[in-house]
């Protein structure tokens, strides 16, 4: 870091684009899900960053896009750190810059935590870059990027094998130009987890802030306040759920160690879905909708399912037509994505950045075709 | 023509693999309908066909494949004709020889019409190719492989537009080394073809022979006949219907020129569609796949949309749902294809070939999991 | 054929564009070689063409262009034949159609042969279009298309798996809208044939209008006429030589039918290329070159080589800088392209499709840095 | 960093790979140049390293994969740091772990530095991957990765533009499962830098360990001491220059600091070469190519040139034809790469990700040819 940069408290940069539900009342700004991040115009030659991260298992990683390509990405260790973001570019030329966390939301590590305290420069922030669109994405495991990184043949849970670089959300959001907001968890589902963990569902933590990232610490930072739905209006709300309500039907019961419960979706002898579990799912999908239309009644609402696998694509259909059938309300829509095959399959037999890139495509052609 | 060439009656030919709903009842062999054709493996030098043609103003194109390259396509005139298969092989190597038709059954030209009558060659027929699977398909315009020839200026609807060769049926056949029945027809439907035209739903004229090649001489080649659904048991049935009906809702109404009734699908003024006018599109769609299910009780069912919009997806979804809920039947399944756009639209803004290989990929992919 | 068309002597036709050198002092349009064909702006309904052909051994392929794209392609048997070039447009729409042969001039086949006689329509001829770039194509079997149709298990040397449509030539041109003359014999090279024949090199028939159409038939339509260079004068002339030389030093020695000669291209012992017969080849070179200088005076040449691997490639550039250091002649210039693999290749172990089109993607993109 | 690692300096650390040319000797291991680092096969479940960085105003980037897929990229600061390569993996699996620089050689900055000092793990190192082929590359900013990250609209020469990761080098050596060493710098040519300085030439530092890391500082790692040539015998040495002496005619004379003299690359009225300076830039070829033979007596060599224009194509065949005429050498070859054109021009006008994929496919190709 050159002598002559000047520190600036993040809570006093103006000029700054928030990416993500971020509370700018604090004077850090937390940095607790994926896409999450900070954008900046800069005009200095070089451009530093204060942070301060911590886990327990699941280490922060995050990434740098200079004008909008990626040139960075590295997991960041416990502790206080100043990043360089960018140097060596001629003063006075305006950067564009963008610093944003790879890893979703850990709500299995409370103590995974990346906080952005102060920037250094020799330049000053121009307005940051406008976005004609807002996209809201809700999602597990394939929206957590998960397999978007890694060889095929790594099979530990790691926090390098997930991203937001290599997503179809960032793919589609540079094709629309679009800010993102996400809300993913892997392994979560609509009714279940993949492991008939039943507290494992998006809904219940929607509303909130930032409410996938658990403990005490994240609380701090608003995690689980409401969420001001007032204050970012979505063109269009994302959802892709489902693969692992249907992964839970091959799975073992689960066993709540609260209450002792134990749960499973059952199966039919002859392989079919038993239809009260059939019936649970749809309700809980229902009911999703409901609160995502009730906290974004203007929005368009798309369902996109398939990447790994067709199973509930007919139960999810028929949530929304129930759906549909019971609110009058037409500004939704069902889009199948293509399963992944040898070609596009990533690491942890998750969808590779290949298949995100056939996914942003179907996807940005059909909110094309929306936002017209 | 060499002279030394010998002619055979193709009905004394009986080493050839007939391909599509063929009666070999008959002293000649009709390829009344898109895909239907005659595979040899023929040890002669040359091979040459006779065949008769007519039409009043949809005329008849086909192709030939030699070992499984297609090395020509060209449309037939009215009259007889002795037309080469291939000629210049080193005599006694055994070539594998496809000659089929490319236009659809033109219910529209009752005229058109194309018969094998015999075949001139200095060799003799192997045992013709075996495949693993048995493919029938039923759809429209984008089944007929409308728009996978002509420039994207092509304004016409001309026979040179319409194929089998490009068409995803082919490739997936291709890949999964298996054979295909096609059923279809440009600008038909479920319930309705895109003009409103009630008379216009392939399930009218499924369970005959060929029933989309109207008129008294089609008549001659059985095309009316009841269709001997326990002669060719297929593995699955895709059905690739629901753009025109979707396209119905836009067009004016229909007066049926017999009855003099006139008949429109209605919209609402906020562009969504008639509840009751759904209703007929499900209830449609149910009865066709319950025709499909009673004559075809052990294959798997699959219905693909989406190539020209999602329009009516959640409605087909909602159709199969009923059928699933009324029938227990589990073995079908709905898959979406992704919307053409600019890079894969074709001639007559319909699909063009690019858009057919994606199908054809997801298709094929998910046979392969239906089929382990 | 309608009733209403009209015959018109193809003589009498004067906004026909010819493409490649043909000689209009005739009655008839002789397409002798290929890419050789007429384009036409027609406002009928449709066109038929007569055409008359012959052959021993390698029948005559044609294709058909509607607006720009391919949707037809067949052999031509013997005798005279009326053949539709479309139908079923509405009448008054200009088409774009062109009609070219297929198959190269045959050397080895005097009596292939291929007339355009008149054409038949209902509508009239519009100015034909028009073209910015002119370039001349001198090459072997992979400037023949050989190839580029066919499966690759296709082993016998056929007219089918030759083509212009598929050639990295016609795919140029239609990006850089140029016409082309085409002059080129699979088998053939700069000093031998691939055979060490060594009548076989291009050179001895460049000059005459197509002097590689062998027979008294041809000349009748003015094959080994002098051809007249002032007549057409090309941007750029590409040459695509070597392959058949290179395939000469693997080969058996050659015994000239006439003179009884023995001939061979030798290698040493340690596998290098014998220096005398090097020579030879640069020689040849360096004679082809100054004759294509000589009949193109303001002409790019550029010789363009590796399809089919890079053994010549230093010898071919040696030729070119000695040809350069003798004639202080700098517009010209060498490509190399990449050799074929297992991606890539097409029938009987020749270029497929595929790299055509890389290969006319490199040939295209260099073309548009001269012609700035 | 878990507690219970174990520190081990890496002096004492048998079973590491070194990629590139890296001496031993000394108790730390120096990364002075692109592609160098180390690999390992570790069971540990997790593993960090000690190394310390310098630079003056071009910092060192790095790269980590695992499992041979590139999960990190990143600068290193001034300084001590201890780095995670990896973890969260389970204990005892064999996790393969490369460790490398991205950044070549900074001649321009005598002070960046980089070198390992020592590992921390929990679990042991086994026996390091195997490679079948050593290649090594020599070449100037196309070699160094220049323009494979950033945005087209990046003017900045910066040290994250530039990379091994994404270069055609690392692509091949994947392809051919070889391991390479780099001699690389961007400007530099063979007989002149592209500004016309005659210093920048790399042969210059060819026969050094790593001559093109200046400075004090770095002589202390032995980067300008003799090079074992017989302790690396590569399969094949890939030229990739003249890039930069053909820019030189575009460009301004240079006046060399010390001696005064003002040289520059001439082209005569007409846009050709002077003869005398390619005659320089011949013999400069020559000479280059003769040491390289010295020094690897029994590897096949083979220029590779055309990504940034072909100016200087034939010249450098006329080096190599005469080198070959002069000392009988034929076990070298001259490649010819497709220009960059706007599908896959990268950052700074250089070639992007994508022609280098290109690039990496042709090379590969002809070097599995030589290899049978």
């Amino acid at each position: 870091m050159n002598d002559n940069l000047i520190y600036y408290d993040i809570k006093d940069v103006y000029n700054v684009k928030l990416h993500g539900r971020i509370d700018r009342s604090m004077d850090v700004i937390p940095l607790l899900s994926n896409g999450q991040g900070i954008e900046l115009n800069s005009t200095g030659s070089e451009l530093w960053v204060d942070i301060e991260a911590d886990y327990d298992f699941m280490e922060p990683w995050v990434a740098i896009e200079i004008n909008g390509d990626m040139v960075s990405r590295f997991m960041i260790d416990r502790g206080e750190h100043t990043i360089c973001l960018y140097r060596g570019i001629q003063s006075g030329r305006t950067t564009r810059i963008k610093f944003y966390r790879e890893l979703q939301a850990m709500s299995e590590d409370p103590k995974t935590r990346l906080v952005i305290k102060g920037l250094h420069t020799d330049g000053t922030f121009m307005a940051p870059p406008y976005y004609e669109r807002r996209l809201e994405f809700i999602g597990d495991s394939i929206t957590s990027g998960e397999g978007t990184y890694g060889a095929p043949e790594d099979e530990d849970w790691t926090a390098y094998c997930m991203s937001y670089s290599r997503t179809y959300i960032n793919l589609t959001c540079k094709e629309l130009n679009a800010e993102s907001h996400v809300i993913s968890q892997g392994g979560w589902g609509i009714f279940s987890g993949w492991d008939n963990d039943r507290r494992h569902v998006i809904r219940k933590y929607y509303e909130q802030q930032c409410g996938l990232a658990f403990g005490e610490e994240n609380k701090k930072y608003g995690a689980d306040k409401p969420y001001d739905f007032a204050s970012w209006n979505p063109d269009a709300v994302i959802i892709n759920l489902g693969t692992n309500d249907a992964s839970a039907f091959n799975e073992a019961s689960f066993t709540d160690p609260d209450s002792g419960d134990v749960w499973k979706l059952r199966r039919n002898e002859d392989g079919s879905i038993v239809p009260e579990d059939e019936k649970r799912i749809i309700k809980a999908a229902i009911d999703l909708i409901k609160m995502i239309r009730k906290d974004n009644p203007s929005s368009h609402i798309v369902w996109m399912y398939g990447m790994l696998g067709y199973d509930l694509s007919l139960v999810i259909s028929d949530a929304i037509n129930r759906y549909k059938a019971e609110s009058h309300d037409n500004n939704i829509q069902y889009i199948m994505l293509p399963a992944i095959n040898k070609d596009t399959v990533g690491a942890r037999q998750h969808p590779g950045y290949r298949a995100h890139e056939i996914a942003a495509r179907i996807l940005t052609d059909y909110l094309k075709s929306v936002f017209v």
